[in-house]
């Protein structure tokens, strides 16, 4: 049974009706972000009942204390994590004295929520009846800029609407916060002054350790009250700042505030001088007003929607899953600050403490490199160059040396934010998907100079790692990679997990050609790379051994290879049989449960065929897909998409439409009954994939866009955009025919069901 | 290098010198118990530097909070910890106002402890210069009883030396006191009263949550001071009670304090009536002063020796080393109390949570039935009875049914209390130590009561378990057992555990045997126990379908079974080239290396062949001894007493006698680097088994006690006593020949080098 109460809607998010019960998945669902910072929808007014509260600034973050039952070496003793940051959002409200609280009223109807994501506002609008049994009507519209993207703006208006009513509003800004999830009950921010100027109020605090500055402020406009009544009105407490606005309201009159606020940090200001920054931040907004400003913002949404939108016709959900997957990863990462990157849950929740996965390179990169430009996929790659010196250390640490390197599972600031060693320790694969992604970036932008500049470095350290990682086993005269966590992490410490090791031969390879062809054609690029690294031939030599004699389990009896030596030992009964009340296995069963079953979480020899597709027969792609599917739970974000384009591929369309709703309304629809701790930002890039490279049968195959456009029979058509080398090349879809049209100037030569064809600047081609 | 600043000694444990770098290792090697109550050796007075303050009552404990880093399903919320207890031996003193405390002086000469094991007390001397220039002399002694088991005794002398002195001794309680190791900082116990009454001073508490109401309590006598004295200067705060003696000494005077405490318990008295119990003990006390009670001491230390002594004649080292083991055995353990069970570190330290392991059946049980009685020993299979309930319950939460039961791999009350999978839920080998334990118990004593009264349905319960924890594999056509973490804890969630895989064929076999035993010959107990436990032979028949068709991973190459499925891909590289400084690997490397390597903690297969040595052949043994020893790096305190005991079958002499130094001198010198977390106390059994199992040779085969003597090169002579079915038997090895006496009335027929003897009683035969 997956959640429902979403009303479809093309464009919208809508929930209608009061639940407290959803109120947590509600918050996450109707987050809104601007990239720089972002918020759940948590109340402006008080509300007492389960709620989770939570506001976010990109890139500020804490080092709290590791918490594990049993420490083993390699551990980082501190991890970088999303830290809950000063609330700015709130205002109480209470009627005739009474704290307008939605859990502790007489009643509530008309309870709505929009997310309008085709122009990027909030709003909420309901009528509550009291204990005093005065009732009355609230409507709360609010925003994160993207063009000014430090503020944020609300229309709170309340209105009673059986008598007259006292009404007291109180915007406030709360330092006085925590996170939800502490390991210590550590305190996170120290706030050092709460100011008060006319219409405006600032707090200032900074995070422990990490000393990230950050202005926290408020600038409120009420209707009938002038600046001077303000400062009389303003309360404060060491973390906290209020003003009271209180006035005798008709029956039928509406009492309105405009609230603006956000934050000013140490990461773009002077630490010393946010207050003044926050003062020009508010002085611009007041410059232009609530109304202009929600105008700009459509104005800026529609700029992104020109270029990232997908059109789905026929299928309302299909189209409002994949809206909401494109909006998420916009108001998550713009792609403008090389020193952010992709949090799994974005700006919507703490879990997982820092904000990048290999799901950036996995999964984001293509999203953003065709949606955006190659420069914000570019900013992801050297996002990973500047923690090589870190992926070093933490190789090193690991028993590791000369140069080796070991990207971070999770991380904030290149330090590892991830405290299991079955995951910490053993789940390297990541490394591979760094590389692949390199290899990604190269392929689709034809692009060199990253590898040059930056890749060849990480390529290095790598493949360095997984020389050094590889074990030769006598008894196979192969080289073996022992006790590692493949991506399907319902395995812990197992032998010669497929992926891994066909990832690392790859990585090994792609090095070796890369180190070679520099060698050969950038001799002053070599010079300086050999000098830093030391690279040598004898070192190529050696990686070359354990690369040509790479073991991969195989099964003769089914013509597959394994996922894992030993796989074949278990009871190989597909997820058909499993009972609806056994699932999802990860909230019902033990964990030695789970490793000992056949069951997937998540693509992992299926994830290897995705990315090197190429590298193998359509047979062997269906046969391990049929024998590998069945066993999948998908209790992982990141599954759905990968089959996906694997049913599309092999003409599975009813599959493939049916994992599409899965990865496009996984946190919509609730799949896999989390969505209360935030969205899955990452996996929402693989709904992209799933349309462009799923249905869509896009590729790119030497130096050139290929596609081979399928349509699932629910639709009537589907569009989407792509940005190839500078040159925007829109795709439709229909049932019996594609057309391509192109932006630019100059013509384009793609493929179309394996046939070269050249579409020109502003000419439709239909096939 | 492993340390050596004990003076080795027949029957003290010495150190001379103060050096504050080994106050930590030296409380815990210091410490005393009476398998009531135990305490570190810390000091009386104030000391500021490094220390790790310790009390412990048996049985007390609290169920803390657990902590892990990521939840995994069927970790229990709470677990039963060992708790420190209010503290009753603190005497501050101050000297001329300035307080004794070692780390402040200015000088510290002739510094000593001596733990007597002969007599069971602990004594403690120095002289210090105090800032003040003022040198003191200062002799404590102190024990606790083994008769009046709920009080010991101190008596503290203090000294001045160079000149006359005002001194100040302040004894105290203090329940103000925390363990070292707290999961979430909660208060562990309330103090609920603090009362003086004349001499004696009270404080009663609780622990939170278990509800244990503890009196501490304490009576003093200070010469000079009469009673009446003692009201006018007693001081309390809500959770301390102390009363001043301050008088002028003259130089070269004795100051001395004798002071009783302990501690009664809700565990054997009326709650309400516990300082009403205290002031009994106390009034005991009192009736017969210090010196009688030392008398006392020793007398009852006498008879504890005169069943479990071994002597060592030639080598001092081996001498202090056994009698060390078996010293402190006995201050954890003396068999009265089936609610009571030997802990790990004994009341030496809180590491590891509960108080029971597998180390118990596996180890302990031997011990105590050879050298106290069958009662004991029954005691401890008891505990197990008592908790099957909670064992069932544990499997439950694993997703197992139908009554199979899985013991806690740690628990004080039945209760899971560790958290880590790979051990909480994969370490399942320990069922099969409590079926061994079991069958080991029968052998010995010829009692076969247990079973039929309650060790059958243990049985039952955990081939139930096995059987539903196997797998059939399909490929093998075989069951596997996948998985699993063996006694060898350096591989993790490995896939047929040689001695995983044996130990639950045999378990299955075991409990069938005796099922149809008891179904023959006890007809009114097997009507009992298959109502309860609902066993069929269909049922029976499931069982047997598994045991017979369980699957061993076996090498061809080398003849030897494997560890476990995949362990010749592994680097077997031998420990000798392991660099001393990657030494001991559990605190050099980083888990995953650990796991990847083929070295091995502690005995696994050849924990297998210990248990079961007739089911294989002596070349058998040394074939497996032989290649998996020289992988072994024994950084479990378990494993050198079983590679001693089979290296003297296999007249490995000159190894057997290193392994004997390594398991009975662990602690002593400290051979893995964590000594001052508390001492190894249920290795220590192991010790005894290496003596009288390794060099004595003893067995039971077909009902008959068996030898087969040998002596390490660097002894004269050893002796050990067995109980053997209520007749002792007394063993005295020498290089040429072996006696054997025996008390009782009856003769005794064994077998020494696989011929029968007759002994009869009084009468010594030498062979």
């Amino acid at each position: 049974m997956n959640q429902d109460y979403i009303v479809p809607d093309n464009w919208s998010i809508i929930e209608e009706g009061f639940n407290p019960d959803t109120v947590k998945a509600s918050e996450s669902l109707f987050s809104i972000g601007n990239g720089a910072m972002g918020q759940r929808a948590n109340f402006e007014e008080s509300y007492s009942g389960p709620t989770f509260q939570g506001s976010y600034i990109a890139g500020v973050y804490y080092p709290d204390k590791t918490r594990v039952g049993w420490w083993k070496n390699g551990y980082p003793e501190y991890f970088a994590k999303v830290l809950n940051a000063p609330n700015w959002i709130g205002i109480n409200v209470f009627v005739n004295k009474e704290e307008l609280d939605l859990a502790k009223c007489k009643k509530v109807t008309d309870f709505r929520r929009e997310l309008n994501m085709k122009e990027g506002w909030y709003e909420r609008s309901f009528k509550a009846t009291l204990q005093n049994d005065i009732e009355v009507q609230v409507v709360s519209k609010r925003f994160l800029c993207l063009d000014i993207d430090e503020v944020g703006a609300i229309r709170y208006t309340v209105t009673p609407v059986n008598s007259d009513a006292k009404i007291l509003i109180k915007p406030y800004l709360d330092s006085g916060i925590e996170n939800e999830d502490t390991n210590w009950e550590d305190k996170f921010w120290d706030t050092l002054d709460v100011k008060f100027d006319e219409d405006k109020a600032f707090i200032v605090s900074k995070t422990m350790k990490t000393d990230f500055y950050v202005s926290t402020f408020m600038k409120v406009e009420v209707d009938g009250f002038s600046r001077c009544n303000y400062e009389n009105n303003s309360f404060k407490t060491p973390t906290y700042a209020s003003i009271d606005f209180e006035k005798e309201v008709s029956k039928g009159e509406a009492f309105i505030i405009h609230k603006y606020g956000g934050y000013c940090t140490s990461m773009n200001h002077d630490k010393h001088e946010l207050i003044k920054a926050s003062k020009e931040v508010l002085a611009k907004v007041a410059a232009v007003g609530y109304d202009k400003m929600l105008e700009k913002q459509k104005q800026a949404w529609a700029r992104i929607w020109e270029m990232a939108d997908i059109t789905i016709e026929g299928d309302v959900k299909a189209q409002q899953g994949i809206r909401f997957n494109i909006f998420q990863l916009n108001q998550t990462y713009l792609g403008k600050d090389s020193r952010l990157n992709i949090g799994p849950k974005g700006f919507t929740g703490e879990k997982y403490g820092g904000s990048t996965y290999w799901d950036t390179e996995a999964y984001c990169i293509p999203f953003y490199m065709s949606t955006k430009n190659q420069k914000v996929a570019r900013n992801l790659l050297t996002y990973r160059y500047k923690h090589l010196e870190k992926a070093i250390e933490n190789a090193k640490k690991l028993g590791f040396d000369n140069g080796a390197a070991l990207y971070p599972m999770v991380t904030m600031n290149g330090e590892e934010c991830h405290n299991e060693w079955e995951i910490t320790f053993e789940e390297i694969h990541r490394n591979g998907a760094i590389a692949y992604a390199i290899y990604n970036y190269t392929r689709y932008t034809g692009d060199y100079s990253y590898i040059k500049e930056m890749g060849l470095e990480v390529l290095i350290g790598i493949a360095r790692f997984w020389y050094q990682r590889a074990t030769y086993s006598a008894s196979k005269n192969k080289y073996v990679i022992l006790g590692v966590t493949g991506p399907n992490e319902y395995e812990n410490n197992v032998n010669n997990n497929w992926y891994t090791n066909y990832i690392a031969k790859w990585c090994i390879d792609f090095a070796i050609t890369h180190v070679q062809e520099i060698k050969s054609n950038s001799s002053s690029d070599y010079t300086r790379i050999s000098e830093k690294t030391k690279i040598s031939e004898a070192e190529i030599s050696n990686w070359l051994e354990v690369a040509k004699n790479m073991y991969f389990p195989y099964s003769e009896e089914y013509k597959i290879y394994l996922q894992q030596d030993g796989f074949l030992d278990k009871e190989l009964v597909t997820v058909a049989h499993l009972d609806e009340s056994q699932r999802p296995i990860n909230q019902k069963w033990s964990w030695d449960r789970i490793l000992r079953s056949p069951y997937i979480k998540q693509a992992d020899i299926l994830q290897g065929f995705y990315f090197f597709e190429d590298h193998f027969t359509r047979e062997e792609l269906e046969r391990h897909f049929n024998f590998y599917e069945p066993l999948t739970v998908h209790e992982s974000s990141l599954s759905p998409c990968v089959h996906c384009i694997q049913a599309a591929h092999l003409d599975k369309m009813e599959l493939a439409y049916s994992f599409y709703l899965m990865t496009s309304r996984l946190d919509l629809d609730d799949y896999n009954k989390e969505v209360h701790e935030g969205l899955h930002i990452t996996s929402m890039a693989g709904t992209w994939m799933s349309i462009v490279e799923g249905f869509g049968g896009m590729r790119v195959k030497n130096d050139m866009l290929s596609f081979n456009p399928k349509t699932p029979k629910e639709w009537k058509n589907y569009s989407f955009k792509v940005n190839f080398r500078d040159q925007v090349l829109k795709v439709f879809v229909e049932k019996e025919k594609t057309s391509f049209s192109l932006e630019g100037d100059k013509e384009l030569t793609i493929l179309i069901n394996d046939k070269k064809v050249t579409v020109y600047p502003n000419n439709l081609i239909t096939i």
